[in-house]
């Protein structure tokens, strides 16, 4: 859910779902069915995890819950993520292209009151600008409890992980994650928590970078860095994380800006921002620990 | 490696390696063998993050690069966590007790220096607190390379996601993560960023939030924490997730600092903060990703 676009449901056009008729602009969406349009007993609603673009990057636990699920619902390219074998075993998909988040959450939610077992997907990890919020929001809204859905969380690794593996060593120490996207969140109070985590020699994770609409805050973000991080401290790039067109970049604070322009960066890539100590070698990002101020190696 | 304590190296009583005769106070610690002691064509190593403390936590991936492994290294407590179909196939297990982190990691480099294909592992994932750092500045001060040793890390389920899951969606906007441990970071700094953190309505992961030894860390902590947020905040504790001892309780920022008293806060419970919109519902810790502004549900 969180090394990629629709997670802050940016997108609303072309929403439509390719096994039910729920066609309604998102923005005008209402809550159809509550709690007390079901007569049946409700099945069980999990939230998964699929971690990083491989079907390898999923836990056991992950991939036991999808075999469990008589219904698997999600984001087209995240159910395209799951093997054949797993697919093969539910009974039924329910995928939508890019955004319909809402809509989509609300349809696993429905199937689970009308008595099947249903696991909603995700890459990375559902707490991660994911749907295990959205989720209970919607569980609520409707007269239900997460409680009467037996709702459960199968976490995943986080973009940020797999994107850290991938770089080397980045966020060993205290770290902070950002998401760009002001679909969701006021602009000035993304830009407040940069200059506070930049200011504060975390290392940052940013989400959601750009996007043909939010260009501007990605320059923003860039501008806010460098007031208080130097132009060499180095940034990783990772687009498309575990994925068959995953490109990794170690560059700098300087050169960020201008990649906004490149193909490298775009709304499935993931940015790792250093902070004073970290440093590149041998084509990996180390952040370190501390561990040198106490030892002698 | 994130869920645990010996993570920092707090500890450095009873540090003797089962395995080996290295049992130097890890303090006084020197690097012994560089590069130039060994003939043999160096093997692969891998850092491997096994997720939470349950085998079904751990990535598909991990689990095949523990079965691809010659040998195993890690602290005690993470290789019993390995299932035995894989530590069965391992020609050598190395384990040594809480503690000892710098001189396990350069066993494990110097074993792969020696031709063998060697597993590093801990709980988590190895960028969050960990030893990905470790494992490569150990290697530069041996005069190897990362790439000499095909040196990669293999991400893992972070503690912070584990424990989000089990409380629900706390961690859904975004969010820091922040270790209470002064033993490798001055504690003003750490205080630094707790009041940056709390200012800008992150929510925040608390990582090594108590030992014995550091106890007054966890006061001040408690009271950076309210001088920017209500005492009604909901703050999510998990004591060794996905552990057999496992225990969950969601309680307030006003009662967080008496329960440092209490059994459920020592070196293996993570603790999470919410921010100003977080609330509990149902038993779940939910922070709100903003959806609600936008759609009506």
């Amino acid at each position: 859910m969180s090394t990629d676009t629709n997670t802050d449901g940016e997108s609303t056009s072309n929403c439509t779902a390719k096994s039910s008729s729920n066609d309604s602009d998102s923005h005008e969406q209402e809550v159809g069915a509550t709690i007390d349009d079901f007569d049946a007993d409700p099945g069980q609603l999990t939230a998964v995890g699929l971690g990083p673009g491989h079907p390898e990057g999923m836990t056991e636990r992950a991939r036991a819950a999808l075999l469990d699920a008589e219904h698997i619902v999600g984001y087209t390219t995240y159910i395209e993520l799951i093997p054949d074998e797993i697919t093969e075993e539910a009974d039924e998909l329910y995928d939508t292209p890019m955004c319909g988040e809402v809509s989509r959450t609300e349809e696993a939610i429905d199937r689970t009151l009308a008595g099947n077992d249903v696991a909603i997907v995700g890459s990375g990890d559902p707490n991660v600008y994911a749907l295990a919020g959205l989720a209970l929001e919607i569980i609520e809204s409707k007269g239900a409890t997460a409680t009467m859905l037996d709702f459960e969380v199968i976490p995943g690794v986080p973009a940020a992980q797999s994107c850290g593996a991938r770089l080397g060593a980045p966020l060993v120490n205290d770290t902070v994650s950002i998401s760009l996207s002001d679909h969701l969140v006021p602009m000035p109070e993304i830009e407040s928590r940069l200059h506070a985590a930049a200011k504060e020699s975390f290392t940052i994770t940013i989400y959601n970078p750009w996007s043909r609409k939010r260009r501007e805050n990605f320059e923003k973000c860039c501008e806010i860095l460098l007031t208080h991080r130097d132009e060499d401290t180095p940034v990783g790039i990772v687009h498309g994380a575990g994925r068959d067109d995953e490109e990794v970049l170690i560059t700098d604070l300087a050169a960020l800006e201008s990649l906004g322009e490149s193909e490298i960066i775009d709304m499935t890539t993931t940015i790792v921002v250093g902070n004073e100590e970290t440093y590149v070698w041998d084509d990996r990002m180390v952040t370190p620990r501390g561990y040198e101020t106490k030892y002698d190696y």
